[in-house]
């Protein structure tokens, strides 16, 4: 078999986690598989950088802050290809410009357009293990790009479709993907298998074990991905192409995000080209948002309400003031913010074939007294915006009465 | 006039100091020059991330701790681009496989072989400071290596030779190079001017200013090197091609190297091919030798006298023991070592036209009962090999007997 492992930022956290790396690696070349391993920076230290360049320039979305963060994947690269050399195996450490990941030139959250996977065939070839720099790549005019948070889960994904690789084993502190957080509900369960349609509702709803990008590309090019943890033998969750066993369940998880908020602008004229106005100000501004309902109201107006990131809130408010004085209000007079709330998420491709299950959760989160604030709905997914106070008790809730809890 | 600028680790050495050197390349490009700089990594850092790679591998002289270790110099060039760019100027960084300093692949201390100016051109030609990573290069299989220590000066020089710039200045911690360490003699003057030939042998002979290999290069492309202070806008010291005014002094500089030690091996038969035995096994044990003299007995043996690298001074002995016991004695009995001597040198250009300077060298060392135990001699140099309690005494009565001290 041919094996990428990829192994995040606490896996390789220190010298001797790294030897750790070392005799996995090993482990499966003795196994007779081949292996490339793709390594992210020791846990801290992409944030040492960074803190380092914000010292000298505000502008982090800058060609010259790649070069700088993509040395934290560089320095893991040579130190786990030494630790398996150390350990009496063979091993070559390929930075993205050396195996050719080209990605477009958005720094700081670059996209990969290719990998030339040659080098690492040549690689397999004499034998040797190939530790991959995950995160960075290279822009067509030779510039370092990185590809943003958990960019390094990406990496190892790409380079298992451009090896087709059998197997992408994403290598994490939790032993694999959950129905829900267990710090939450105590009876939540490992998931042996999910759909990558499933993992990519979970990875946008807030499970954070994978990158949403790593998923979509799993997708995209047939990737199986086994997320399993770092630190003991047994098998994690499974990502793979949806199959029938799957639509039996029709929930199989639960998410909650905490980091929403919520604005309604009031009594706005019932005319065309509002919503555009107030969402092409919050776009110009980079803001991204979520959830939206409008509502009209009996005396020919409408109220529109949407969500926002909370770090986004204010910024929010603040933009709707300066552009659209005249819907908002010169003050925001008409606008009420909520930064209070939480989106409780059901997730399964089952709910395809299930009815009822939107019924369900709104009959279970009522039999709590918990008020649906906004209903947003995809064909796998529901999600219920609430008030934050009811975030555990809603998943724990929904989690038990999808029949989800464990054994 | 495009000029070079090199700063080492201590002028990067903090985030303010990066300012600094951002403040000194935008005041050269707002003088109407064109600016190359190259930098160092921030001081400590390279000791740091070798320390991490010792803690995993022991074998330094790896492709993969030369992958590590540049990273130093890549976070120095994003760290300085930034400043540039914050302080409103422009800039851009390149590292070694980006302005293609190819080497080759002898990693750790690889030698440059060439340097693709072209794209710094583009980024003079755009209006940009070009930031140089100092100290690697990549070889021609797209390998990253490094130059050894000191190699940055290497660079900024090798890149002042591609541009055909009109000077390299390095920037120090001190303000020019000085007839003798103004520590031990403080009568000591910074040299204006001193031409390639002596300054080689002032850095090998130990004044740690420049790098030897950068002086070799400026001399081979003809580069003036202009050596000055980071903390100061004074003139420091030229380093040019000879010139009649210079060979009108003498001695231009008085050094002292404490890091040697003496070996003699004694009552060798007086036939062909002992020294060579003798030094094929320190050659292949990679030890150094300095100065050599074999002086021949009545009886009809030859005592063979040497000096090595203190640090070297006890394996050499263990060398000698376990390759040619038949010549040194099973327990090294012939062997009598002394690791308690220091060289004096005398250097200049003008003592190819003014006799005597030998002469008058012993003259100084005799009237102050200094023993001279070995002597060599090279066109614009002389050195003495003498007790080391003798080392500042002979310094102080060298140089000022040689008309050197400060008005």
């Amino acid at each position: 078999m041919l094996i990428v492992q990829k192994f995040g930022g606490t896996s390789v956290g220190s010298v001797d986690r790294m030897r750790n790396v070392a005799q996995r690696c090993i482990a499966a070349q003795q196994a007779g598989h081949q292996v490339a391993v793709v390594v992210s920076a020791m846990s801290g230290e992409t944030n040492r950088l960074l803190g380092l360049a914000r010292q000298v320039h505000d502008d982090v979305n800058d060609r010259e802050v790649d070069v700088i963060i993509a040395t934290g994947e560089q320095v893991s690269v040579g130190l786990v290809a030494l630790a398996i050399r150390a350990a009496g195996g063979k091993a070559r450490s390929f930075l993205g410009h050396q195996v050719k990941i080209v990605t477009d030139s958005a720094f700081s959250r670059a996209r990969i357009v290719s990998i030339d996977a040659e080098p690492l065939r040549e690689c397999f070839a004499s034998g040797e293990i190939a530790v991959i720099a995950g995160f960075q790549g290279v822009d067509e005019h030779g510039n370092i790009t990185t590809l943003g948070r958990g960019g390094s889960d990406t990496t190892g994904v790409a380079i298992a479709a451009a090896l087709k690789a059998d197997v992408c084993e994403i290598y994490t502190d939790v032993d694999g993907v959950y129905t829900t957080d267990p710090n939450v509900v105590p009876s939540a369960r490992k998931i042996d298998r999910i759909s990558y349609e499933e993992m990519l509702e979970l990875a946008s709803l807030g499970a954070k074990v994978l990158q949403l990008r790593s998923v979509e590309m799993g997708m995209k090019f047939g990737v199986p991905i086994h997320v399993r943890s770092s630190f003991s033998e047994s098998e994690g969750t499974w990502v793979v192409p949806e199959d029938s066993k799957m639509e039996a369940i029709a929930v199989s998880g639960v998410t909650v995000a905490r980091d929403e908020a919520k604005i309604t602008v009031e009594d706005l004229p019932d005319t065309h080209g509002i919503a555009w106005r107030i969402f092409a100000a919050l776009a110009d501004a980079s803001i991204v948002v979520d959830m939206i309902v409008q509502n009209q109201a009996y005396d020919g107006t409408v109220d529109l309400t949407f969500t926002v990131p909370s770090l986004d809130h204010k910024r929010s408010m603040e933009t709707l003031i300066a552009q659209v004085p005249d819907l908002v209000g010169r003050a925001g007079e008409r606008i009420k913010a909520d930064n209070d709330i939480c989106k409780v998420s059901v997730v399964g491709v089952g709910m395809r074939s299930h009815a009822g299950v939107a019924k369900r959760m709104f009959e279970l989160l009522a039999q709590e007294n918990i008020n649906i604030q906004l209903i947003s709905t995809s064909e796998i997914k529901i999600s219920c915006i609430i008030a934050r106070k009811y975030a555990e008790l809603a998943v724990r809730v929904l989690h038990d009465g999808f029949g989800l809890a464990g054994a």
